[in-house]
C-alpha cells in the first residue's frame, strides 16, 4: 500500500508523518548508535557489534533493549515505503549485515544472551523477553521485506523462528514455556503472513492457548531456575499482571499489564480470524468490549495505574494519577486493526481514531522530538514526578527514556498509518480512517484532500484500476452527514457504521461532509473520578484546559451549561489547530478557612480548551480534560 | 482534676471513657503481656524482663516497643484518677518494679539497646528512638505520680532525664544532638512541671533550638555511622520528613510526617508559653494557622499521604488516599492544648472539639476494641487494602497493629478528656469542652448533665469554693445560643469565643442552649479533591454516607441542594445516634458506554448519613464524606 503526502502542507497527517520521517527516525537512529547528545544512552546496537564480535564491552541496558532496533528498523521500512530513500536503505542493510552476524550458527539471536548470559538461555521466559525481543526483530523483518523486496532480514528471522520452534513447543522434550511478554505471536503471524509458513501460525497458537493453564509454566520456570530473579521482586507480580491467570478463552476482563494485555489480545484476535476458532473469538470481543466500555480514559489511554502499569478494575479511572502508557493506546490499534477483521463495525473505527487522535498522539511534541510514557488527564505541575503518588507523572515531555519502547512504538504506527487508513478486504476496499494524501491499493487509487480534523469536508479521487465495492466509514459521532459520488448525493444508510459504495472502473470524486461540531461528555457515573464533571470533544478530537489559557489552580475552575465555541483555525497556534471557548466560573472562598457553610463566590470567566494531543507544548501549566461542572 | 462520670449511661463521654478503662486499657495490657489472642505479638513487657536479667531471650519488636509501656501506664494512671482501682494499681507497680530493674546504674533505660545493641547506645538518635521511648515513660510517670503520689517512677525517669542531660547537649564532650522522632521533649516538660527542674525546661528547648541548624546532626551522625541504618532506605528521608530542615523559627509550613510535626509543634508551643519567647510563639502560631487552614481534613485528619505518614501541600488533601493517621488528630490535641494556654481562641477549641468527635474518635471501634490507623474520608472497599495505591487504606477497624503508636494514643487522650474539656488558668476556669459528667477544680466542683453533641442543652451545676471568673467557650459555628445563671439570661457576648461570668461562693445554676443543626460544607476552591462537592455536619460531627444505608457504588449518588434533615436519636442504631436524611439524586448510564453527550439519567432517592466516627462498625461497605452536587 503506497502512501504519498498531500501536496497541502497543512494536512493533518502529512505534516505529522512528515515529522516522525524527517525527526523522530534519524533520531532514534542517533540514539540506538549512542550519538544523540543529552539523551538517556541507547547502547543498542553496540551490544549487536559485540555480540557479532565486531567489538569488545559489556551488554548494556535492559533485557529488551534488542527490541529498539527491530523497531526502529520496523519504522524506517514503512518510512521507505512512503518515501524512498538510499541512505536510510544502507543503514537498514548495515543494520541487517550486523544482525546476521550477532545470529548464532543454530538460529539464536539475542544479544542479552549472547554476551552477558550465553549458558542462560530460554530459561527465564518469564522475564527475559527473549521471545519478546525476537517478535520485534520478526515484525521489522517482515516490513523492510515488504518494503524492498529484500529477503535477508527475513531469512535471519525465519531462522530464529525456527529455531524457537525446536526449543519450545507441546512436543516431548521442548520446553513447554510462553513468553512472560507478549509479542512474539504478533511477530510469528507476520511471518506467517509474509512467507506462508504455517508452523509459524502453530507455534503462535501455541504460545496463546498454553497461556493461564495450571499447572503454570512461569511457576514451574521459576522453581527450576531455583527462584532466581532478573528484576527484583519480579515474583511478586500476580499472575494477572502477565494474564496468566487463566486461559485466554475463560478471561472476562482485562486485567495487568496494559501493554502485555494489547499485545496478547491483537495476537489472539488474529488467530481467532486466522484459524476460525470461534471460543478465541468470542474471547476478544468480550475483552475489547471491557477495555472500551469499561477501561478506557476519554483520551483513548489505557492502564489506570503505575503499579505494574496496569488496568485497574471495572470503571476506577482516576485522571491525575493515570497511567495511560503511550504503547498501550498503540497496542490499542493493533488490537482494534483485527478486531476490524472480525467484525467489521464502525464503533471499532471510532474508538481507534478517538485513541489515535488523542491519548496516542499526546505521546510526541508537536516537533515529534519529546515524548510521554504517561499520559494523564489531570497534571497538577507542583505534584507531578515530585510527589510519590505523582512519580510517574510528568509534567513536559522527556527527550528520550532509558525504557524506550514508547517513541518506536508511536514512530512504528505513525508510519503505518496508510494500512489502518485502508484495508483490502476480500470483499472490497474499506476506508477505516481519513487520511489525507494518496494511497495505492490493488483495486484503486485513493486521493484525499482535506483540513480534517478540524472541518468534516473530505474529497477523494477515486482511480479505480476495476469495478469494486468500496466502505467508507461514517463515524459514530457525527450528527448529519452527507455524501455525494460523482456530484450524486447518496440516499442509502451506513451498515454497521461503513456506507458501501459501488464503484465503476475509472475516475470518480467522493465527497463526505460530516459535521463536526463541540461535544459535551459526561462520564458513566460509576467513574468516581469524573462525578460532576464535563469533557469536550470537536470531531475525534478531546480538549483539554492548560494553565497557559487558563487561570491557574484549575481546580478552581468551573464550567457553565451548555456547548462550547470553537475558534477559527489558527496556524500560528500550536502548529495549527482550533481553540474551543466555553463560558465558565472561578470560584474563590471568601475569608481563608478550608471549610465553610458559605458557596464560594462565583466570577464568570471564559474558558479557553486545546487538543488534548497538543498539551504540554508550551510553557509547563497545569492541565486538565474534565472539568467540574458549575 | 478529678473526674467523675454523668450518672446517665448514654452520656456521649461518660460511656466512651468508662469503655477505654473497661476494655481498651485491660485489652493493652493483656497485649503488652502478650496474653491477648488473634492480636499482633507485642513482647513489650518481656522485653523489660529480659534487660532486667529476669527472663533470657532476644528483643522483638520495633526500637520504640517500650514506649508502648510508657502510654499504657500514662492511660491507665488518668484511669486511676476517675476510679479508684487497686488492681490496676498493683499492674503499674509491678511494672515499675520491672521498670526500675531494667534501668542500667547510670540511669540509662531502654530495653532495645539493652538487650540488642548495648554498644551502640545515642548512635542513632535519628532513627532509633531512644529519647522517643525516654519521653513517653516520662510521660507515664509524670501521669502516675499526680494520680497516686508515687515517686518510684518519676524518679527512675528523672534519673534518665539527669543521665540524658550528661550525655547530649551543648556542652563541649556532649552529643550536640537531638531526637529523630520529637517525644522527649514534651515528656521532660512535664518532668518540668511536675518536679519544677529547670534542666528539664533547658533541655527540651535545647532539643527545639538544635532541630533543623545546618550543618545538620542527622547528616554528620549519619556520617559517623558510616552510613549504617536501622530502617533500610531511611536516608531517602528527606530532611522536611523530621522537620530538620530549618530551625523551627523559620518554618513556614507545617512539612513531613504529621505525627512528628504535631508533638514537635506541642513542645515547642509550651516552651513558648514557659520562656515568654516571642519568636517561638509566632512560629507556632503560624505552622497552627497552616495546619488548620491549609492542611486539615474536615474530620479533623491531618497528614495526606501515605508516603512518609506526611502532609502534603496547602490544600493536597485527597480523600480517598488520605492518611490522617488517628495519632496525628491526637498530636493535634495536645498542640491545641498548649496554643489555648498561648491564646485563649474560641477558634481553637472549635477546631479541637472538630478533631475531637471525628478524626480522631474514629480511630476506635464503637466497642473500643478494634482500632483504624488510617482515616481516610472515601473508602471502596474493592480498593482499601487492595489495590497498591490503597494498601495503607484498610476497610474495617483491624483488632491491633504490629506498629501499635495509635491505641495506646487514643486511650491516653480520652482518659485525659477532663484536662482538655476544664483549663484552671490564672484568671479563673474555662470550660472548653463540654464534657458530661463531674469535675472538680481548685475553685469549684462542676458537674454537667446534657445530651450533648445530640442535643445543645448544657446544664452545670457549679459548687464555687470561692468567687472566681468562669470562662466558657460558645462555639463558633453555633447560630444562636442562650445562656442563663441562676435563671438569669446573661446577656453579654463572648470574647474571643469565650463568656465571662463572675461566680460568687456558693452554688449554682449554668445553662447553655445552643443551636444545632445540620450544616451543609463547601471545601476551599483550591482543593482539587472536593470540587463541586458538599460535606454534611450537626453540632461538631461530620457526618458520612455508609453503603449500609444507601445504595452502592456511591460514585453513582449526589445529593440536592439544601439542609438535611435530622432523624430522632436512635438508641439501637450505632450505640445511638442522630442520623441525617437528604434528598438525592442515583445516577444511572442510558447504555452501557463510558462516555455520553447525554447526561446520565437521575432518580429521586433519599440518602442517609451517619456520624463519621460511627462508621465501618457494621457490615464492611463504602464511605464516603463528601458527596458530589446535583
Amino acid at each position: 500500500m503506497n502512501y504519498t503526502f498531500s501536496p497541502d502542507p497543512n494536512d493533518f497527517w502529512t505534516q505529522r508523518i512528515r515529522q516522525v520521517m524527517d525527526r523522530m527516525i534519524p533520531l532514534q537512529l542517533s540514539i540506538l548508535k549512542d550519538e544523540a547528545p543529552d539523551t538517556e544512552p541507547s547502547h543498542a546496537i553496540e551490544n549487536f557489534r559485540i555480540a557479532a564480535g565486531l567489538a569488545t564491552g559489556e551488554f548494556y541496558g535492559y533485557v529488551f533493549q534488542d527490541s529498539d532496533v527491530g523497531k526502529w528498523i520496523e519504522s524506517a521500512s514503512y518510512s521507505l515505503m512512503i518515501r524512498p530513500d538510499e541512505v536510510l536503505e544502507k543503514e537498514i542493510d548495515a543494520l541487517v549485515d550486523l544482525i546476521e552476524k550477532a545470529q548464532l550458527p543454530d538460529g539464536y539471536l539475542n544479544t542479552y544472551f549472547t554476551v552477558k548470559e550465553p549458558g542462560k538461555r530460554w530459561t527465564n521466559l518469564e522475564e527475559c523477553h527473549e521471545l519478546y525481543c525476537a517478535g520485534h526483530l520478526m515484525e521489522g523483518a517482515a516490513a523492510y521485506f515488504e518494503a524492498t523486496g529484500k529477503r535477508k532480514f527475513l531469512d535471519i528471522m525465519c531462522r530464529m523462528a525456527d529455531h524457537i520452534d525446536t526449543v519450545i513447543g507441546p512436543e516431548e522434550g521442548k520446553i513447554h514455556g510462553l513468553p512472560g511478554h507478549p509479542e512474539v505471536e504478533i511477530g510469528l503471524l507476520r511471518l506467517y503472513r509474509t512467507t506462508g509458513n504455517e508452523r509459524y501460525l502453530k507455534l503462535a497458537e501455541y504460545f496463546i492457548n498454553e497461556r493461564g493453564k495450571e499447572p503454570n509454566f512461569f511457576d514451574l520456570e521459576r522453581q527450576q531456575r531455583n527462584g532466581a530473579e532478573h528484576f527484583k521482586g519480579f515474583h511478586m507480580n500476580k499472575k494477572t499482571y502477565m494474564q496468566a491467570h487463566k486461559p485466554i478463552r475463560e478471561q472476562e476482563e482485562a486485567v495487568g499489564h496494559s501493554v502485555r494485555a494489547m499485545y496478547l489480545y491483537t495476537a489472539a484476535a488474529q488467530i481467532a480470524k486466522e484459524t476460525e476458532d470461534d471460543t478465541l473469538k468470542a474471547a476478544v470481543f468480550r475483552l475489547w468490549d471491557n477495555i472500551v466500555n469499561k477501561k478506557m480514559y476519554i483520551t483513548g489511554g489505557f492502564g489506570a495505574t503505575t503499579w505494574g502499569e496496569a488496568f485497574m478494575r471495572n470503571y476506577e479511572l482516576p485522571n491525575d494519577t493515570a497511567y495511560a502508557e503511550t504503547c498501550a493506546s498503540v497496542g490499542a490499534m493493533f488490537f482494534g486493526q483485527r478486531m476490524l477483521k472480525l467484525k467489521r463495525d464502525g464503533k471499532t473505527a471510532d474508538i481507534m481514531e478517538q485513541v489515535l487522535y488523542n491519548g496516542l498522539l499526546s505521546g510526541m511534541s508537536l516537533e515529534a522530538d519529546r515524548f510521554f510514557y504517561v499520559n494523564p488527564l489531570e497534571v497538577v505541575q507542583a505534584l507531578a514526578g515530585k510527589e510519590n503518588e505523582y512519580e510517574h507523572v510528568l509534567g513536559t515531555r522527556p527527550k528520550w527514556f532509558a525504557c524506550a519502547c514508547c517513541p518506536p512504538n508511536l514512530s512504528r504506527l505513525i508510519t503505518s498509518l496508510p494500512s489502518y487508513a485502508y484495508e483490502e478486504a476480500e470483499d472490497g476496499v474499506v476506508i477505516h480512517q481519513y487520511l489525507g494524501g494518496s494511497v495505492s491499493t490493488n483495486k484503486a487509487d485513493f486521493s484525499l484532500k482535506t483540513s480534517y480534523p478540524w472541518e468534516g469536508s473530505l474529497c477523494w479521487k477515486v482511480s479505480a484500476k476495476e469495478a469494486f465495492s468500496l466502505f467508507v466509514r461514517i463515524p459514530g459521532w457525527t450528527e448529519k452527514w452527507g455524501a455525494f459520488l460523482d456530484g450524486k448525493e447518496i440516499r442509502k444508510l451506513p451498515e454497521d457504521g461503513y456506507l458501501q459504495l459501488d464503484i465503476s472502473e475509472g475516475t470518480h470524486e467522493l465527497m463526505l461532509d460530516l459535521t463536526l461540531r463541540p461535544r459535551r461528555f459526561y462520564a458513566h457515573p460509576k467513574i468516581r473520578a469524573n462525578a460532576g464533571c464535563a469533557a469536550f470533544m470537536y470531531g475525534p478530537l478531546v480538549y483539554c484546559f492548560e494553565g497557559v489559557d487558563n487561570p491557574e489552580p484549575l481546580a478552581e475552575l468551573r464550567v457553565s451549561d451548555g456547548l462550547p465555541v470553537m475558534k477559527a483555525f489558527d496556524e500560528t497556534l500550536l502548529h495549527g489547530v482550533k481553540p474551543m471557548e466555553i463560558q465558565g466560573k472561578r470560584y474563590k472562598m471568601a475569608g481563608d478557612s478550608l471549610y465553610s457553610e458559605t458557596r464560594p463566590e462565583a466570577e464568570n470567566v471564559t474558558l479557553q480548551a486545546i487538543p488534548y494531543y497538543a498539551w504540554a507544548n508550551r510553557e509547563a501549566k497545569d492541565m486538565r480534560v474534565w472539568m467540574t461542572e458549575e
